[in-house]
């Protein structure tokens, strides 16, 4: 026996996962993209009391439809559809699992698997080639330009060529914060559509809540592409990470597609009545979005001032660089307190937005490393 | 296009689930083994203290490693193994996911996959099968005896036939109640350790609690076979099926594994709150579960004399027969508010064993139902 007999694609594999280091040690945490404001007091209270609610009748299995927690989504969901395109968006139309990584297992369950392939362009989310290498799918990729964004007709002659059974674009995109423009889509859906038997694709709204004034949500094409699902999560804009909630939006027919591969009970009844109480308290967490969004902003502009290249951001991370040595660079930051990412391109750091208080520290923190470690001078100009 | 593009083989499936009827229509409900006892109230109020506590940073991930409850599930374990056997499970051979149904999916994630096979003895509990499906692992079913216990030789026979990566057996078994003999769990290993790269036994013990009295724990075999996997849930026994939370104990090498293939951060910080809010009070859940085996055992004595045919359990439900129209039967007790399972063999149910007021309803009902429609004469005797 070879112990442990494991799957021989995966020997010798590291599992996923950003580096975890002390609060002790680094009181800035500025790398996994979380939200930094908390839930409120109040906030809180009402997810305890929510749950102790559900906990005197734990000992049943949660309601696998989760129909109270779709309808609430869906009312959510609508603030985007409702004022610009007059469309509400439908319960039957949402399906949630335990964060947006499971609901992508999920698709790729029911639309991947051998002999199909799912595509997506780099640089973007690390997790997509392991969630294709554990649905058994093949994984095609294709890249993006130097200043991230995605040529269209390149993008389009890509999907035709490899027939992708599943597309995956984030819009914002991670690492990168590169929004999707509105006529992207479209094309790609419509390019998906088009040969036999078709493909989905999955538009990552993740960091959605954080697009900049004038970036539109995918979720006003859905009455046009049967083809599209929308994909969203708690963690980032509802400030929810460890409470593990995704979802998407599409075709009532993709969720039916779902039900099937989906393990029963997936999602419990402690996190069906955390995710409602929270959502009534959107627009309390949805201030603190618009906070974050001006901090994003200000970062952006004052890095620049510096004189690094900054990608533009729809989301509530900026990747900037680039350097010579750039773990060098976050080795640096890390000693100061300041826990970035070193993710993206060779020579990009990505830093996530915090409070004001905790973006002085890495600027702070910047400014003593750039003194002593100056920029490359072949910066990329994005 | 093709709408939805689904997976060839998942055309036309319907998703995996007990039917749900509501309470109004059956006020008994006897047919998923869900623990009739709630949370007591301290417990429930624990529960929602710790939610409360985990509440206010739910903003950041949760622990990946969910070391905290790794700890306390291991101290739990170990009082099926100091006593009897003199060794403590170490936390590091401890792993929890969303219900035990995310473990068997991890662990045919890791250990399965194309190419690889899973082997279970009919009749089992059906999801077995569609976690193969869905890690396209292939299928093997061998079966078992008359009386639902495994011929030991046949047993093996098979396993070096068919040279399985995962063997999967419920002790006791779903839906018959069977308890595995201990010789079986060590002859398997043996024969799985026997051929390259060798095979996993996983003994799920999703109802291991409840069996009886000088039955063992798999668990008391793991220093003797590293490729031993034992897997638990807090669903039943802890009455918790509402938080889904299943684990598993095996060689800390197996943990490793599963490491590469879960989703990063898959445990919530509410569920793990729960679960160890959970499991400070097992001495008063493992109270209700004495009284639940007594029930159980009250309840197969009373089917058998009626003359009913009722397989052996070490689990909380019953399955009996036999019915010449067990579709008949079910409905007949729905109709009366009982709601029972029709899974198993053709000609038998399966009734979760609830609380005596339940058990008497059921009885009380079965009485009407038996007396309108006689058990079929060519009764199977086990």
């Amino acid at each position: 026996m070879v112990f442990p007999p494991l799957r021989e694609e995966l020997r010798g594999l590291a599992p996923y996962g950003a580096p975890q280091v002390s609060l002790e040690r680094a009181p800035v945490q500025l790398n996994t993209n979380e939200n930094p404001y908390g839930p409120s007091a109040a906030c809180a209270a009402d997810i305890a009391e929510a749950v102790r609610r559900a906990a005197t009748t734990l000992n049943r299995y949660p309601d696998r439809e989760h129909v109270e927690l779709r309808e609430a989504l869906a009312a959510y969901l609508s603030r985007d559809t409702e004022p610009t395109r007059g469309f509400r968006v439908d319960p039957a139309q949402v399906w949630a699992a335990n964060g947006s990584n499971e609901i992508m297992l999920q698709l790729l369950q029911a639309f991947g698997g051998p002999g199909r392939r799912a595509l997506s362009f780099a640089p973007t989310y690390s997790m997509y080639p392991e969630y294709a290498r554990d649905t058994v799918t093949d994984w095609v990729q294709g890249h993006r330009e130097d200043d991230f964004t995605l040529d269209l007709d390149r993008a389009r002659a890509l999907v035709l060529e490899q027939q992708p059974s599943v597309v995956l674009l984030p819009s914002p995109n991670n690492p990168t914060g590169t929004a999707l423009p509105p006529e992207a889509v479209g094309m790609l859906c419509e390019a998906a559509a088009s040969y036999e038997p078709g493909g989905l694709v999955v538009i990552d709204e993740a960091y959605g809540e954080f697009r900049r004034a004038g970036t539109p949500s995918a979720l006003e094409l859905l009455p046009e592409h049967r083809n599209l699902v929308v994909t969203r999560t708690m963690s980032k804009a509802f400030a929810l990470a460890g409470a593990r909630l995704g979802y998407l939006a599409a075709d009532p027919a993709i969720c039916d597609a779902i039900r099937i591969v989906r393990l029963p009970y997936h999602l419990s009844a402690v996190t069906q009545a955390a995710a409602l109480a929270a959502l009534r308290h959107a627009p309390e967490l949805l201030g603190k979005v618009d906070d974050l969004r001006a901090e994003r902003d200000r970062t952006v502009e004052s890095l620049r001032a510096r004189g690094l290249t900054v990608a533009d951001s729809d989301a509530n991370f900026v990747l900037f660089g680039t350097f010579a040595d750039r773990h060098a660079t976050w080795e640096q930051l890390l000693e100061r307190g300041v826990l970035v990412r070193e993710t993206g391109p060779e020579g990009w750091l990505r830093v996530s937005i915090g409070t004001p208080e905790e973006m002085m520290a890495f600027e702070a923190a910047l400014t003593e490393v750039l003194t002593q470690d100056p920029l490359t001078e072949e910066a990329s100009t994005p």
